[in-house]
């Protein structure tokens, strides 16, 4: 951490945030420039953080050069980390993923149906809500326990892996005994106890970006489940909240090549959410095989308009297909030009 | 509820709107304009909100003409909902309350001295937290119990009652011993698990508007408190996530007059999140004041440099003492003029 | 456009609403569901988008059903537009575009230098700033017309198209005879004066997206250069200000399909302004050739640490190369999977 | 400014730096820190604000400590500077001032009856658009000339100043002959050479904040004007574009304290364009009176109804003639209070 005070700072100032630092246990140097005077603290200062040193007189700047986060961070393990889904690899240079399902799982039949879309377009994950957040009290909050075994059912009749959302400590034993991935959802990627409860579980995480959340912010979150020991962690980007309303969210994609470079975790894209309406999902798939995600989760219905929720933004069986289609042919390509990329 | 559909809408698409309403059993009416076909559904649509009728072909607009909240509305309630908390009125015409404290509860001294500061100024609950929010898992997470029971005994000895987060579930029980009022934190605001949960208990709550919530969603998120039985809710402004840098956030005092027009619950508003600097608090304070509501939350500490958390916020004694002697007055000044208001 | 009135709306609050469509000279249908009273107003209703009928009392919506803007929308025009700069045609099927160059055009050797590395990765047209909108009435603001006869020498000596920057009226006269496009840049997509005067000249636009603009203020933009009857307008997704300070900007890619829905003429998108940080462009131009663009521009510079402006979102000439390679092979695979993408 | 590189940079790196600030002719000062190397850059860094030093090798941090405005800043001059409009003063501890008036001047007789309506609360000055920036080119664009010919009868008439948007270089002339403070609007915050122009004038100019505006850059566009000689200037706080449906715009109060903080002219706020609404307008003009703005500018219109823009944030006769009623008392009692904010 650095300080930086204003040149005609008094000894009493300099001398007042010197004994800040001393009393928190920090070495420091003082270097006296033409124009200010800096104060260099050294050491692992995450943990002074919060002192408010911008309070002190004459101080003119403070400049964090540490992140918040440690072994989410590229500085901590530079090679990418793989994430193995009982036998499914995410990241790195293994193959784009897909996971594809419905919202909300609403019967035996129709998750059924949505797992063998699924399969067909290639997807190797089946998504699908049973506890769902929904703005209002009043909506449709998912079948819960019954909608779990439905998922688990039919995704091991496809052989498929199961992601599906968490939403408090109470529900994840419950939650954990059925899926192979936990979701944490956007509104919940600062609900600290569930990201530390999740982090004790070692099961792979995806950890979806918060409705406004910001990058620095996300990588700290996933911090909370890294600093329990749990390594799993697939960083999901589901668009943020601007004041543009033509789509659902604003899609962030450069957060793909940002994460990628700021940690080792890998990083899947969510089109279905990130646009909100169905026929602007597959151009920004396409565009997120592109951009160098790792894979995307996608929603799809075998009859859309009959969805309970997100209706919107599911896709067709005929329409995932055809984008499945395309999405292989440019994962494809992306493999042959990748190498070029990373000589960059 | 109103479907606008096209002139040129084909008979079948228009029977395929019907025959969607018909199945989730609500009567409707079709109105052929000159240029559009209008269908306008009859009852409580709020149950139907999730139908994708724009995914229907030839369906041009869909018209939500009721909230998705319904406890919470004025149109439930038209007079103003009081709160009470053991004894202490907020809202209506009840006299403007301030609430405060520290960000942090870090010692019984400090939370002590806090306590007589707070009632010097006139203040008549005192905030201060045990369980702390953090971004970083490597930040101060707060004092827990140990903090819960020393906030209990300065807010006895001064009179004062208390206001303090509970952040999960699990230690709502134990919160809800030592406090007076539940706060709901900006990160929790969709955290529909434990509003349920804080509904629950009959308690006052403080439920704190998102870091980038919508008005619509903060409304719907007091709903699930209310639809539990629980009707005694104040909202706190905090300010919004925006892209401005100046100040911490964005400080929406409109929001005061809308949720005043909205609901029939208070609201009181946090300066001190709202501009996140304390040289600009007091100016926001008695912006507040004139805005109508009917109350505030203000940190402050006796020493801010030496504050573990918020420091940069937070208001020393003099500072906190002059703006309090100024909210007074302002305050008097505002039942003067407020039947003007009512007028018009 | 259609007005819904309360259900109990009294018969004088009916009769006003219907007095003012009259005096608009509007004709209309009442008609009268059990819940709601509609008013159905035919004809070409964007002339009276301003009368404020939600301030009538008893009014409950307003619904716009069509567009403020008229000959830049897809209603209009099915088919796409393709804008033909002096031969190089843009848009529709016709192969991906890139343009190339510097932020600011800084000497004669500089733009000749960026023109060769430019053509050498493919790009078909040069781009530069000889005026420039800088935040600091103390920053570079750009060579002016010696800036101008620079950059069309270097293009000339090419064979490349040239774009720039047209700050104002007065200077338009000037940067028309230099340049083949004229870009408008984020800073002015709402300077309406200027809009019409590039409108009447007939030459090719490109009309970045403002920093905060809409979607729709964006169509409506273009509207005021086509309403002059221009229709040579080339969209430019450049970013949009939120939040997040990862990137500059953030690179709303969604605009592409959502401008190809609403509008027949061609968008491309800049990857440069839409993350601001070298390391990210790369991806970010593969993510736009995914999406669909119909091409991108780019900043280069021979030494981007020598570069007067926008130096941290250059590219220099081997990663520019690298990049170019890359989009070469994605855009011949888009072309082999578009039909696909067509048929949803 | 100040570069801060990591530890392990070497000497190439570091002299590379050096070179650069060399061949800027700037004097620095090389610091060697524990942990980081520390180059300490000497003198006016305005001017080699957009060298991109992050894009050197191990250049960790760069921190500007100098602001990029300068004349603008309270720094430059300590009091507050006061702004005389023919004799009517403006800023430092000068009455509260309203401006009031319609959104667009529609003939003599409404312009006549807004500006007794307006004086007859108390207002100084009479706004009213001659020309109107429109998202759309059909919208009515205002009646020119023959408005402003009108504006200054009925402000002469009443014994009123006149305020009114200028929109381009073009027809500053003409307006500046009607006109006693020329008005940049919103979308014209950052037309550079709008600004210059209206420097060079010399007149009284109310600067608007862009649509989503930073703070600095409202300072530097600012900047822009006094830097041609023009001291003259009122920023004008309008409301920024958030996420937030429920008001037209997010009003953010907190500028007033900012600016005051910043800069040594003085801020006024329009609660009509931050809100969007009449009913919220009289709350946020009181919480700007208690926010210490110097004045407000507000709509009016004797039938907002009837209105050709902005109706729906008129407010009508009886509703301003309340307002002011409040505002005169809040202001009274905001003079008492003032001596005791400026001790703070």
């Amino acid at each position: 951490m650095i300080i930086i005070m204003e040149e005609q700072a008094e000894s009493s100032e300099i001398k007042a945030v010197q004994d800040r630092i001393k009393s928190e246990g920090f070495p420091y140097h003082v270097i006296r420039g033409d124009e200010q005077i800096i104060i260099s603290i050294i050491g692992d200062t995450r943990l002074i953080k919060d002192v408010p040193f911008e309070r002190y007189e004459s101080v003119s700047h403070v400049v964090h050069t540490q992140n918040s986060y440690k072994l989410t961070s590229r500085d901590f393990k530079a090679d990418d980390s793989i994430v193995n889904v009982s036998g499914l690899k995410i990241g790195g240079n293994e193959p784009f993923i897909t996971m594809a399902g419905p919202c909300s799982i609403e019967s035996q039949e129709q998750i059924m149906e949505c797992a063998r879309i699924a399969k067909e377009g290639g997807a190797k994950v089946l998504r699908g809500g049973a506890f769902k957040p929904r703005t209002s009290p009043y909506a449709f909050q998912g079948l819960g326990e019954e909608g779990l075994i439905y998922i688990r059912k039919a995704a091991d009749h496809y052989g498929l892996k199961v992601i599906t959302e968490v939403m408090d400590e109470a529900n994840l034993p419950l939650v954990a005994r059925y899926t192979d991935i936990l979701q944490i959802g956007a509104r919940n990627m600062q609900n600290f106890k569930l990201l530390q409860a999740v982090g004790k579980t070692g099961m792979p995480v995806a950890l979806k970006r918060g409705i406004a959340g910001t990058i620095d912010e996300w990588l700290n979150a996933a911090e909370y489940i890294v600093a329990e020991g749990n390594f799993n962690i697939i960083f999901v980007e589901r668009g943020i909240r601007t004041y543009e309303t033509a789509t659902r969210n604003t899609f962030d994609l450069s957060a793909v090549p940002v994460i990628q470079k700021l940690s080792h975790f890998p990083i899947i894209v969510d089109p279905s959410h990130g646009v909100g309406e169905w026929d602007y999902v597959a151009p920004m798939a396409l565009a997120g095989v592109a951009s160098g995600a790792s894979g995307m989760i996608v929603e799809i219905h075998p009859e859309p308009q009959k969805a309970w929720s997100d209706g919107q933004q599911s896709l067709n069986e005929k329409r995932y297909l055809n984008m499945m289609a395309q999405v292989d042919v440019l994962s494809d390509t992306m493999k042959t030009i990748k190498p070029i990329q990373n000589d960059i």
